[in-house]
């Protein structure tokens, strides 16, 4: 079979006769052996087995420690340093065998490494508990998954400006309430999205502070009993402080919560750009056309190009929600210390970071290659009253109070909805009988003459727009536009 | 690599030189091929491949209608039948090759079946659409899903009154605000649970006749152009009725939401439960010793008997409302009919399935092995004020309104705390320092009195718990209690 | 000041010379007052008063059951059913002072009866706790809560289905993937949310079995030590049966659940119908225009027609899911029996209620009053290839197996698109140029052609829609549209 | 009656011979008059009049601006500053009549204005839109409401050092899978907490970077045609930067997202020391009593002292989930710019911020209060084996590797529970019987010995406890601990 999945997973060795040999790692005095219903339950390995490199770097990393604070022999040291590189090469390669009895990727590693280097193994663990150990692989992994998810956005949003600067003189009609509101450029409206994922890399930005601190030495929630340097595990693993408080360090998943929180933001912005693309990929408005590339057609409907990216994009919005309220659901009216349910953070976490990534590629992608219908655009607004602002403004600007302005320009649109016409289709006198204020300058009264005036900074006024794409290219631009990792 | 879970999966044949034979299967009437990030972010097949079996019934009835109603030629028909047969086994072999780039398991089955049968498996989709077909599928797999469901749940319940029964004369001290109360039997606390599951299967059941519904022949959206039988269809295929309206019928999935809400609940229940046995396997409540094969002991404190499966279950609880949480966000607000979005129903759905059965099934295991501990159940009880209740209601029974004499029991209370006495170690005289009506009957108001009074339909004392027992049994009785499928 | 809110409570009588003749009556043993921001923290009349007539018919019905089991004096009884009806009176014509101080409904109401009855109010709480006291009224409040819902559900069905009929002939374009797929009538359309709302319905009526179960007699946790008459109590409050658990029955919050879950899924609905109305009120789509009373216009851009209610409806389907997960979340992991967690079950349950019948009420009206564009409708579909589904059954019922017959009408698609043609725009010979199958019987397919064919039960042909209406008609017809209470 | 909640507006005014005077100020061109029942469904004066003194100030801000740039009057613009002060007096002093037929508070009170001033207020609202009008207020109330979070997050921060220092020397037994693991300082699980909170305090600091930004200017999407000082408006409200994108800043709610991701997070942690402390209060566990006034008796078991307040607030963790999920659903899939769903932030944003500082008030006073139980914390210790890790560590320096230490003592374990003995009851021939290198230094291993040896910084050992307790007090003395309110 081709595929295996969560549900399926294709478990090797999970037999009775499980080598007797390692049946000590197992973390188990008692007397039976553990059902197979409940190893299946209970068996992180399915899914923490992703965290291989931390794990095999923090092991390093304290082993160089235990060595050097003269806690294990330095030859035991060297031997299991040496050990591990080979697991990681062996897991790297796909020829490493993971065995679900051994429950987590911790045990998995460490029963091989006795295979490999024999009893010297037994002394990895010295010092150290696995509370510590996963909260370190966990801030770890994270710290790269930030450091990828905020590259993903900078090319993301790297896209959007070129959009808009190539569209810099394409008008639209900006909505509020889905009602044509004001005319607007586009490459105005695209910018609005520049702005949130702004804010999101600032989010996962600020987030770090809280990711990046050492907890190993926090042993299983107490501290360690042996004489271990922290500050240089910190150091060697690029830390930028030691965790304060044992108990805390190894209960402590807000890290976990606040990228979930950071993500579902980040989500909800993909899903309103998906929601537009879907709009305006309709008949119905007809503003952009998608690449063949990220549309499918029907099974019975040859005719139809649908948007199914963006559908899903919008969709998957919901997972990231639910692994949100999930984990927090999880740490509600826990006690402290370490809890087993802390475990379940892992599915949720890894789920959000794959969909996150995965959905800022393939949207700047999709957004790349789209197709922008500028005359579409503007025919949509031909028979709208979409200048009624300006005109009341026009009016405030000639002496009468906003509100009476206001309800001036309501009485004439009412009474050109009712005939039937435009603005244009007034006459000067069918202007005046609503108020005599007004002369013939209404007829200048256009898009162009309405996306002029709105020239503060934040504003749709061209060169407003300019001044924020020349800014957006700055800010991407201190940037290398390349993933890392 | 022993292991593959959603995020890695081992996705054979997403490679270039696809077969140019079966691209036209493909959905697509585009030009430009598909981005391998894209085919990967639509695809559904690693996760949709769990519904073959319920696909391939559904298109050997539908195949089967076809032909009945003359509107594909019976050679084609027999040959499409056997074909699917011959696929089934071979996904349940192993040896079908899913592949990513059909997207998802209607596509990769029907291109297999080209591959076997030839041209004559073009005409298997005549009369059908994607769209009502994955809506069948999931009925399909969802019946079968409740069926499991209820009964496992009523494997824990056959379970829960096999203990209640066992230790039908253990006392324990009954809570509220987790502070001694009123003195139960043992047994009664657990029937509580006994009537929750009650309620799940209730639910689980009403929840089919909306399960049960044939949406097969509503094509895209709009109904079928060809003369076909939906009433042979729903024999066929086991449904009680077929759907109503077509547009509703592509574009609904409250059955699914339903499941999930469900189990939302009875996973609530588990987590209860989860709860009540951690703080029994405390030291300091003692009151339940669990088999050695539902806990672990820590890597660094080998005294410990972790109760992890009742930990991680509270945990997952967490997870199974976040799949809910999560279909519910995919649904709001999307337009009718079909929307791509709808295909994000399937990893929730899939995963809170999952997750109930082995839920319920390792808590089935885990209580039958739980040791009781009465003796430590009396004992907690011993220092306490638990019979206050009863004090009251005897002052009650002697003429005093219930206000006044619980007032006059708190007055006791109070001065028993400050003198370090236990009720029975108040003399008579104290007594009736606080109310003249006491005698010396106060001194026959005992644990065993207390619960004997409580003699009413749902209550405590002893012969009320053994008719429960046996009306739960005969209600678990009714059924067989194995787990079918 | 005109408006309070639940946030600016403007509650009477939290003051320190609280009379000193009721203190007795809180439920405090301890020597020390009750700080004032605890008092406002744990109390919950600011929002249980409303269930005061339920509160007060349970009341009624227990003393009557003490009076007959002769556990209370008749005489005592008598003055306590006089003088809670004047209590009710009292609140109904707002002249009852609730006090926080008093913390509850239930502390008020026997509060307010001592000073009206006296110490005979001090026997009301006899052989009840407010444990079984609230679940109780809880329920009582559900089942109304429940009867209510589901008229307005069928007052809105009732509506659908008129304005189906009343449109019984408009053609609009059925959409998937927001894409026009096939045409479909409008009625068909509508009819879909009418399957919705039935479903619906039969959810808050399979809740019911689980609602109406009286719990009084549970006690505190464990039981009742006089002998009460339960039946009867269920006999007067018109309750079907008695809870069979007295610990379940004061633990047990899933009807609360089961009623929130159920308006989820409602108000997805509704939100799938205001997203509908929202996106068939722009410009673009112009299918509908709402009536003024339920749109609003800009304060800054008088020619727009907002549908504020549509909006509200789609946003507040967020608040029902929050209340959801709220209470979800609540009851995690809560061990037996009653823990004052659950009186958070409140404020989210009359939240979700208010908020539900709200929406139902508004939508009904919303809808009935808008006006639909039929030409508009018909209009969006010239020039789109919305038929291609019924050429490709052309094909395969001239005999081409599907798969084909829908790949030669992709690249019929694929050269209309390029050279800028409708269907009927192709000549026969430019059909032929794709498949020599085709004659001029192609030009017989239209929008008629394609509705009527789809004649099967579900369908959209217009036959099936009209045979839909009536059962409908009938489904609506055979209950009162009237709201009861 | 004395209470009203905000299902029960007391709504004034809500009339059909509404003054005609101000209809004009009604945004509605519409020839209907609007239904009741919308108008109680759209309006949001019930819940946003808690805006009224930040709308003010910003209008004050507002019309200043206007003034200095001369876009209107200077007599109009101090007419409407003087007015909008009484108003605001007017408010304060309850004297305002509040109209939910002018929707919601900025209607109020213009339509106020009107009354005082006359049509000088028709000015006021000249280039500025409801759109950015509440996008600032809200801003505005969030700055203050973040404020006081810090602040009050602060001082349960100083209560929870002043308790650790003050017990500095209790010992308790630290718990992980709510089984006893290790000795620890009491000061030292309090401490955990500590750190929790300053990760909450960094939290709502970092969001206030997205807060604090002007978005008047914005008008209603598109920016203003006058020529206003966006510059000014920001130096006067106190912002560090003006918007960047008119379109973004009246769309964007992610800063109430942040703060309601936030206060998740802060009540999660609340919920954990809340179920502590429930624990803690159990006759089982026993380690502290709460103060009288923090706790109630049962209404039927006057013996218990029931820990409601902790209960509430873990239950209120629930509510504080539900409102973030809830503007999450309501985000989600929302088209570009403004929409009237996110009118619907509000009520969920308020409760959250109300929840959330009661519960940290009512905490800092519960703790405050709490006695601590040292001598039954130590009894509890006195049969469990939680010198075991400090055993195994023993033999580790004695030189076994860790995993064969490991192996001995749970070989020990396992003996000396079957033997029914203590550690310290075990005779060193019995020691040694599992390992050779044991001698009498064994007997030497104790509570105090095995907190002493976790000696490094974020371990138990007391001059750490001290080092943290020091640090903290001077992380939080830098702050006056007083609520700015």
């Amino acid at each position: 079979m081709g595929l295996a999945s969560q549900d399926n997973l294709q478990i090797s060795g999970l037999t009775d006769n499980m080598d007797k040999k390692y049946k000590s790692l197992l973390r188990n005095r008692f007397q039976k052996d553990v059902d197979k219903n409940v190893l299946k339950y209970v068996a992180s390995v399915p899914f923490d087995w992703r965290l291989y490199k931390y794990d095999i770097a923090g092991s390093i990393a304290h082993v160089n420690m235990l060595k050097k604070q003269q806690i294990i022999p330095e030859k035991d040291a060297n031997l299991i340093v040496s050990g591990l590189k080979i697991i990681e090469k062996e897991i790297d390669k796909e020829q490493f065998d993971f065995k679900p009895e051994l429950e987590d990727i911790h045990m998995n590693l460490e029963n091989r490494l006795f295979e490999i280097i024999g009893n010297a193994a037994g002394t990895m663990h010295t010092a150290r508990s696995r509370n510590d150990q996963v909260s370190l692989d966990m801030r770890l992994y994270l710290r790269d998954a930030i450091k990828n998810t905020v590259q993903l956005i900078k090319n993301l949003q790297h896209t959007v400006v070129e959009i808009a600067d190539n569209n810099n003189s394409v008008v639209m009609p900006g909505y509020t309430h889905l009602q044509q509101a004001q005319p607007i450029l586009f490459a105005h409206h695209l910018l609005a999205y520049f702005e949130m994922f702004q804010r999101d890399i600032e989010r996962f930005q600020n987030s770090l502070q809280r990711v990046n601190i050492l907890p190993l030495g926090s042993g299983a929630m107490a501290g360690i009993t042996f004489q271990i340097d922290r500050d240089f595990l910190a150091r060697e693993l690029g830390f930028e402080r030691v965790s304060n408080n044992s108990i805390d360090a190894v209960s402590d998943r807000d890290f976990v919560i606040e990228y979930e929180a950071a993500a579902a933001i980040t989500m909800m912005h993909l899903s309103r750009l998906a929601e537009e693309i879907i709009l305006w990929s309709s008949t119905e408005f007809g503003f952009v056309e998608l690449d063949d590339s990220f549309t499918t057609s029907s099974s019975i409907m040859p005719q139809k190009k649908n948007p199914d990216v963006a559908e899903l994009a919008r969709a998957k919005t919901g997972r990231i929600y639910g692994n949100l309220i999930s984990l927090l659901t999880i740490m509600k009216g826990l006690p402290l210390a370490y809890n087993r349910d802390l475990q379940e953070d892992k599915p949720g976490l890894f789920d959000t970071v794959d969909t996150l990534l995965a959905s800022l590629e393939v949207f700047t992608s999709m957004i790349k290659t789209m197709k922008v219908n500028a005359d579409r655009m503007l025919s949509v607004m031909s028979n709208t009253y979409i200048l009624a602002t300006d005109i009341a403004d026009y009016l405030v600007e000639k002496g009468l109070p906003f509100r009476e302005a206001h309800e001036v320009v309501s009485k004439i649109v009412y009474y050109a909805v009712s005939s039937g016409k435009n603005f244009e289709e007034l006459s000067l006198e069918e202007y005046q009988r609503f108020s005599p204020i007004f002369d013939k300058n209404v007829y200048h009264i256009t898009l162009e003459s309405s996306l002029a005036r709105r020239n503060m900074h934040g504003g749709t006024a061209p060169p407003q727009v300019k001044e924020a794409i020349i800014r957006a290219k700055q800010l991407v631009g201190k940037r290398q536009c390349k993933k890392n990792g």
